[in-house]
Parts: C-alpha cells; sequence; structure tokens
C-alpha cells in the first residue's frame, strides 16, 4: 500500500503564500532615527518579488549565499524572505564578531553579495580587502550620506529595487534544499556554520506558533528584540508571517530601554522577545519611570537563563516572562517552560525558572558527563543535553567538529541539565563552564541566580578557577547597581549566599568589576573573565 | 553547500514519545455502559505496547493493514498509535457503510487482521463470509457475553494482551511509509480509499495544535464526538497527545445530548468536536433542561456547513463554534473561521458562519465550474475549491477516481465556495449539488441555513430537481419541531424566506418529511431524497 499525500516541498515559500494572501493589509513598523517606517505586509510582499528579479539580476542563482550585515529592519526581513524564496541561500552576518571572524565565515559561506545597513558600513569596512568571494555589496540606506570607507563601489538597494517588477516566478524547491546559514558565535575556535532547510525552518514555524509554545496568532504584536543577525531572530520573522502578527523591529535600538517602551506603547505590543540582558536593562528603565507596558501579555527571555531576581521584577510589572532555551543548532527553538496543568500555582514561578520541557517535534535526553550513559529524569541527576528532531544540526559546514553528534545521531549541546519527572528541563551549566571542585559538580548559572537577587547587585557571573587542592574553586565576578558602587563588600554577598546554597559552594572570592564582558550574542563572556583573571588568592600563596 | 539538519522522520511515534515522556499522569475518559473507564497517557502507553507485540504475534508485519471497527473508546485509541507506530496501517471502518461498501473496503485495502468493538460484532456479521482478505478477528470487550455471529473463531484483545511486555523496540520509520487508511463515504460509486502517511499525520497535527487553528493546549480537556472511525476524528487523537490535553471519549453514546452534557460536566471539558446534527441535537437538550457548559470555550464544528439559528442559539448558551472545513481527502482539516483582529465585531458571526482562511501548511484557490478558470477572492465569484499540501490526497488507493486532481496538482474538492479578500471561504454548495436555474447558480447550502432559521423547523435540506422551463428549481425537505409537526404550512416557509433570499431563489416546493436521511458521516444524504424523490408538480403538469 502506497500512501496517496501530495508531495508538497514544506518551504519557506508557503510563508509568503500566507502573508500575500491572507495579511495583506497587517503592519511592519521599523524604528528609525526620528519616528518609524510602516507599511503594510501587501507592500512587503511586492518588494520582496522585486528583491528576487534585482538579485537575479545580479547574478544570484539558486544555491548561491547572500550575506546580510543588518538589524532588525524591514529591509532585512525582505532579504529574510526574497532570498530563499528564490533558492538562494541567507547568510545573516553576525556584527558583534571580531573583524577576522566576520572574515572568515564570509569567505567559508562563500558569499558573493553582501546586503548591508549604512550604519553597518564601519563595521565592514574593518575587513575590507580581506573577502575575496564577495562581487557586490549592497547597501540598506534610509537615504543619507555614506559613511567613508574602502569598500570599492557599493550599490544602492532602494535605488536597483525602484523599477523591477513586482511579481516573480517562484522556483519549484526541495525542502531539502538550504534556505539560510547562520554562525556559531565561537567562543572557542572559528565561528562554525549551521545550515538550515527549507523543511527545517517550515517546521520550526509550525512548532513555534502552537498553543504549548509561543502561542503567537494573527491578534498578536510582536516586537523581536533578539537581533535578526543571529540565530533566525528565534525564528519570530518566518512566524510572525505564518500566523499573520503585526511586527514591531526596533532595528538598531535593541538595548534602549526607553526605546522599547516608547514602540510598546504606540504600536500596542502583545510580545516582547530577547534575553536577559535586554530585559534587566528595561527593567531598571520602567522601574525608574514608572512606565506600563498593559498589552504585553509574553515576555520570551532565552539566550542564557533568566536571573529569578528579573523574572520576579517583570513579574511585579506585570510582564510575564516565557522561558525558553536553545541555540543556533537548534534553529533555534528546544523548549519552552509553561507551567502544566497539574503543577501547583505556587510552584508557578519556580517553575518558570526551568527551561521547561521539549517542544513538539524535539526530543531531548539528558548523557552523563563523565560516561556518556542516559540519565534519569528525576530532577536531580544532571548531564549533558543531547537533542533530536526536524529542525536540530546534524553538523557544521563543511564538516567543522564533527564530534558534536552522538554515535546514534543526537547533537551533544555543550548544556548541563537536569530534567525533571514533569520533563522540565532546567539547565545549570555549560559542560566548560561547570566547576568540578573536589569531585562534586557545582552549577555556576544557579550560584549566578542567587547572587542576583542580592538587592545591590546587577550583574554576577562565577567561573571556575584553579585551586591547588579542590582542583577548582568558584569565583564571582560582581556589578553592583551604580547607586551602591562604593557601599557593597564581599562579605555582605558571601553572608548573603549561606542560606541560599550549599556552603562549599559559596565562591572564595567576589570581585568587583565594572562590567562583565559579553559575547556577540550578548551573554555573559566568561572565557574572557576566566582568561584575564588572577588567580585565586589561595592558589598563589601555596 | 548542503544543509547540515538531522533527517529526522515525522511520524506518529514522536506524538508517542511525548505521551510517554511528558504526559504519563493525564488521563483518558471513555463512556462506559455504566459510569466511566479512567486510565492514564501513562497506562495507555504501556498498552500501546502490549498491542504492538500482540499483533506480531499475530503475524502482523511492517506495511499490513489491521482494520478497526470501533467507537471512540480507549482500546480503539491505543490501535491508534500501537499499528503506525510498529510500522502496520491502520484502517478505520465505517460503520455505517452498507455491508457491501464495508466487505469491499476491507478486501480493497486487504485487511488482515480485524479488531471490532463487541457491540459492533453485529455489524460485521453482516459480512461474515465475505472478507477473505482477514485471518483474525479480535474482539475488543468490556467483559459480557457476545453477540451470537457466524464470524468463526474470534480472539479476545484484553487475553492477549495480558502477558505481552510493555516495551516494544519500535522500528525506524520512512516518513512517508503509510500509517493510515480511511475511505470516503463513497455517496457516488464505490469508497475510495485515503492512505495518510507518517508524515501527514504528523504535519496535521502541528497545524491543529495551532493558536491560528485549534488553538489546543495542555490544560485543556477534548471531547470528539467525530468519530475515531471517519477522517482521522479530525486529527484529535493525535493532536492531543502531542499536547497532553486531557482526552474524553463518548464511545457509542454520541447522539446521545445528555450523555454529552454529563461528560463535559463531570469531566471539565473545554473543547467539543463534531458535525452539526450532533449540536442540534444538544443544544435542544441544553435548551430543554437548563445544562450549562460553562468549562466549554469551543465548539468546533464541521462536516457540513453550520446553520445560522444553531450557531446564534448556541452563542446564547455561551457556546461558541468554531467552524472548520475539510473532508478524508485533506486529513481533514482545511480551514477554520477565527475572526481576524481588523474584522469589525459586529460582523464576529457572520464570519464565523463561513468556514474561514486557509490553516498553515494548506493553500486554496477556487476554479470556475465551467471553464476551470481561477477565480478571483472577491467574495462573490464561486467556485470549486481547489486545494494543495502535505496532508492532502494526491490521489486514491488502487489509483481510484484519478479524475480529482488537476493537471498541475491541486486536488478537487467537489466545494464549491466564494474567497473573500481576506481569504475566507464560503462553501456555498457542492458541485453536484448547486443548482443551475435559468443559467443562474443556486446555492442549496445557503438555503437550507435560511429556512433552519424559522422557528418551527428543525432540520432542511434542498434538491433541484428537473424543470421544463428553467433545467433545476429547488425543493426543500423540511422537519419540523415535534411540537409544530400538525401546524406548519408551505407557505409560512415560503414567506418566511421572501426577505432572505432572492426571490427566484425561493423553492417551488415544500414538503415536510418526519426525518432526512443521513450519510454515514451524518451528513443530509441529497442523493438519496434527489433518487426517491416525486417530480415537481409542474414537471408532471407539463
Amino acid at each position: 500500500m502506497e500512501q496517496t499525500m501530495q508531495d508538497y516541498p514544506l518551504t519557506v515559500q508557503h510563508v509568503l503564500w500566507r502573508v500575500e494572501k491572507l495579511f495583506c493589509r497587517k503592519e511592519i513598523v521599523t524604528k528609525r532615527e526620528a519616528g518609524v517606517h510602516r507599511y503594510t505586509y501587501g507592500d512587503f510582499a511586492a518588494r520582496v518579488h522585486q528583491v528576487a528579479h534585482m538579485l537575479e539580476r545580479l547574478g544570484v542563482r539558486p544555491g548561491d549565499r547572500v550575506g546580510t550585515l543588518a538589524w532588525n529592519n524591514y529591509r532585512h526581513l525582505e532579504l529574510y524572505y526574497a532570498i530563499p524564496c528564490m533558492g538562494a541561500v541567507l547568510h545573516t552576518l553576525n556584527l558583534r564578531l571580531f573583524p577576522e571572524q566576520l572574515a572568515f565565515i564570509i569567505e567559508d559561506a562563500g558569499d558573493t553579495v553582501l546586503c548591508v545597513d549604512a550604519s553597518l558600513i564601519p563595521v565592514l569596512n574593518k575587513i575590507a580587502g580581506k573577502i575575496p568571494t564577495v562581487k557586490t555589496i549592497i547597501v540598506l540606506n534610509d537615504g543619507g550620506d555614506l559613511p567613508a570607507h574602502d569598500l570599492g563601489e557599493t550599490l544602492d538597494y532602494e535605488s536597483l529595487l525602484a523599477d523591477e517588477p513586482t511579481t516573480y516566478a517562484w522556483p519549484t524547491l526541495d525542502e531539502r534544499a538550504p534556505a539560510g546559514v547562520c554562525y556559531t558565535s565561537g567562543t572557542t575556535g572559528n565561528p562554525k556554520g549551521v545550515v538550515y532547510s527549507h523543511r527545517s525552518q517550515f517546521l520550526h514555524t509550525m512548532s513555534v506558533l502552537q498553543k504549548g509554545c509561543l502561542n503567537i496568532g494573527e491578534e498578536d504584536v510582536v516586537l523581536p528584540v533578539v537581533p535578526m543577525f543571529h540565530a533566525n531572530s528565534w525564528g519570530l520573522p518566518y512566524a510572525v508571517g505564518m500566523a499573520g502578527a503585526k511586527l514591531v523591529l526596533p532595528d538598531r535600538w535593541m538595548g534602549d530601554g526607553a526605546t522599547l517602551i516608547e514602540l510598546c506603547q504606540s504600536e500596542d505590543v502583545t510580545i516582547l522577545a530577547g534575553v536577559p540582558t535586554i530585559w534587566i536593562n528595561l527593567l531598571r528603565q520602567i522601574e525608574q519611570t514608572g512606565a506600563q507596558l498593559p498589552k504585553v501579555h509574553t515576555v520570551v527571555c532565552g539566550g542564557s537563563a533568566i536571573p529569578p531576581a528579573l523574572m520576579a521584577g517583570m513579574e511585579k510589572q506585570g510582564l510575564r516572562m516565557l522561558h525558553a532555551w536553545g541555540m543556533t543548532e537548534t534553529s533555534p527553538l528546544g523548549t519552552v517552560s509553561i507551567p502544566r496543568s497539574w503543577q501547583p500555582e505556587e510552584e508557578s514561578l519556580a517553575i518558570r525558572l526551568k527551561q521547561g520541557p521539549p517542544i513538539p517535534g524535539v526530543e531531548l535526553r539528558i548523557a552523563d558527563l563523565s560516561t556518556g550513559a542516559e540519565l534519569p529524569w528525576d530532577g536531580v541527576a544532571f548531564g549533558e543535553v543531547q537533542v533530536r528532531g526536524p529542525w536540530i544540526a546534524s553538523g557544521y559546514h563543511h564538516n567543522a567538529d564533527p564530534g558534536k553528534q552522538t554515535e546514534d545521531g543526537w547533537f551533544k549541546t555543550g548544556d548541563v541539565a537536569t530534567i525533571d519527572p514533569d520533563g522540565f528541563v532546567a539547565i545549570v551549566d555549560r559542560t566548560k563552564d561547570v566547576i568540578k571542585s573536589g569531585g562534586e559538580w557545582i552549577s555556576t548559572i544557579e550560584l549566578e541566580g542567587a547572587i542576583m537577587a542580592h538587592p545591590k547587585v546587577l550583574e554576577a557571573t562565577v567561573v571556575g578557577l584553579a585551586h591547588p587542592k579542590w582542583v577548582e574553586r568558584p569565583v564571582a565576578f560582581v556589578v553592583t547597581k551604580p547607586e551602591h558602587a562604593e557601599a557593597t563588600t564581599p562579605e555582605e554577598i558571601r553572608d548573603f549566599l549561606t542560606d541560599k546554597v550549599a556552603r562549599w559552594w559559596i565562591p572564595d572570592e567576589i570581585r568587583f568589576i565594572a562590567e562583565i564582558p559579553k559575547t556577540s550574542a550578548g551573554k555573559f563572556d566568561k572565557k574572557v573573565l576566566r582568561v584575564n583573571a588572577a588567580p585565586l588568592v589561595e592558589a598563589v600563596a601555596t
């Protein structure tokens, strides 16, 4: 018996079909230097067709890679649709990479065309002359003069589009054709390319929209504060199109709490998404100004664990955070923490601080850090999270780092977690950050959460440093709130921790610093801290 | 550039994985002769493994067809999971087919094993000796004596399971392997087999759970009154498992309003699903008893168009109906009518009476009934609905009726509809039912809706009969509410219609009948009416 279902390929073209056929009147709003740019999905779709004509005219063919170095704005969104729909590959360039990394990934992916925001020309200029694969540079510009550069001739996106037809005959695509590529931020070694297929983008979108996942509907207004140059902006560019939700884009003002508040209020935003550092800033802004965001029903937060004090503080402002977990290699969504109906209401906050159960389409397990054996879901045993599913990486471009797959085909995430009997994942660390002290594991993330609950602390991170007796001991790097900069002592932090973590978890040293170094994805950069840290006093003494 | 995503097959096994890993403590409740049967998803999953062992022991191999002749109950659900997960094919037998049709589809599918509810043995007995492919008959029995039959030896499901191990090593499946087969009800010619793949079942499930579709979450309690022996019970058996929703099954008491009310109240049901005739009965029961269903937030309704009076009556009882459209060949969900945020609240009822826009994964168009040309989405032009997507039939088993596909690969549904500029489909008829009178089209569904709004009318259906001058003219067959049986005249129905439909749409004759014949799927059977109807008075006169 043969199945009799249509062989309909799962592609980004279907998302565009919905945008054009069902949601033409919905809006896409982009923050600008002054005011906003506003147009409809109908206007957007017509320009997507024009972009495809324009790129074809410039020589882009199916399979070719087109790089984008751009913030969260409507032109970047047009490229998100036009490039894969015409069969080419969207390569989102992480503008926070070091120049040599940026040059490396452009060459590694073989980008022939780059589309760059005018405001980011200085970033690209740092690698002028070092990107031999690139034949054409197209500038996305609101109209001003370009910054000085040594990039040679550049073309203007708007001028190129102006006369292109607004209907492009999209080719029939194989669902396993590449749609996009994104490089990991490469905290260790060179960045590695994760190549998304049309199939993976389509399926990720189908999961994101479910009631038990991000629960996005047509009536929602979504403001992604997570960069479109990294990890598909958590899949939101396609998810909003599939659902027909109104989209609000912050362009380069992502770290600016006042701008975010203003956009939420003026555009009736209902769903926000971003990393904890964004929300730490926003919360301070809200607390200082008394601003209200009554329409926002969900603040999706991922990228690193939500500090408990942040979730509690947001909750006090009526802002419910939804903890999500994933990475570039998982497209990126892997888990979302929505409490189950059987879980008691009084445990809701604690449950929502976990990363949550896998979303439909994703399977998870944890493996012992030493032996690799599968561990029970008892909420106690912790091991490396391994994951599989149709939007999980099977490897990297050019077969980089093949050791990230298990022999039976699961992706090794490098995250360390427990899983409770209800299937809720709680990330306790990264395999490279977890501290083994005297033969026992210490979770640096849990320690950081405990320290950040101290009322004088703004940010904190913990790394393990070499110790003559215990092999490693934890050291906390702490940034105090500006008003407490002078008046906070290591002792009061350590005292604060005594009833919150095991005695032997309390950091040997508390070091106050002005700022915690961040990775290109906005996460605490522990590698930089570890490399530059002075050794433990006790280690020097012996 | 090659994509680097895992080649993870989309199968029903993933749904079972979620049931086992994430939702073990959730409940499945089945109505019984006395009281209910209640167990957890954990108990269920263990038995699914046992069923696979049992079927394997009985000789079932990957690709083999196993038929089920059963109501909506937990054993049928076990078969829904065990059969496809072991690589065999679930063939749900429509117990309302004529005996010769039932025998035909069992042989056409080549079922080797049949699983039959004890209460349905009399149905199967009618074809005893006429099902040569069947080697084994397994009876699903709550424990009583079996009805007398001539089926030869039968095996007992519970006895067979009792000693089987509760872990089965599921094979790795190709996502395009067949998972299930369901035959159309065959109102014209022999029933035709639609063969679902694992891929189609998985993808359908991913769409059903979205906020913009049936919006089912873990916290919901779903009562499918749509039979599990037809069109996948609208995909609910897998959707509830994927979401982890509590499931309440009515077994054979689907047409019994009092039982449905009792189940809703005792089990805190939030979502109901069924055809209009079910809700017509339920509404009468509610109106007569004053019963309240405060927990129910959605009554999904499909199979045929919702009469406006039904939706208004349900609304008055606080029951919001969600109109869905589809058919066996579309797995079955194709559209769901949720008003858009831009549509005015005062039009909400009218909008929800339409079948709605296509759900994510489905593409639609309408084609001129005469020329086949694609028609505009203007809410006026009406033509045949054509559809494509990964869970839409590309044909039938044994290549029956190949004319149902267009040359460019769309499925011809046989439904006639308009599509408005917002993409909302409004089904106006079936291609075989729509009336062409004097060169103009008359929608029988619209006429029926108008007649059923009459306070004395319980049910009504309209067919076209031959007319010497106009080629066809509409005739209405009307069932009055019992209390008005004697006191309703054709004239008052015709008068009632004068300001509701075009003058020339008003049926030439109104014929009162005791009951409208129904198809096996519970729809009005117009073919039976047409075949048996006396000719028009005017046609006889000339």
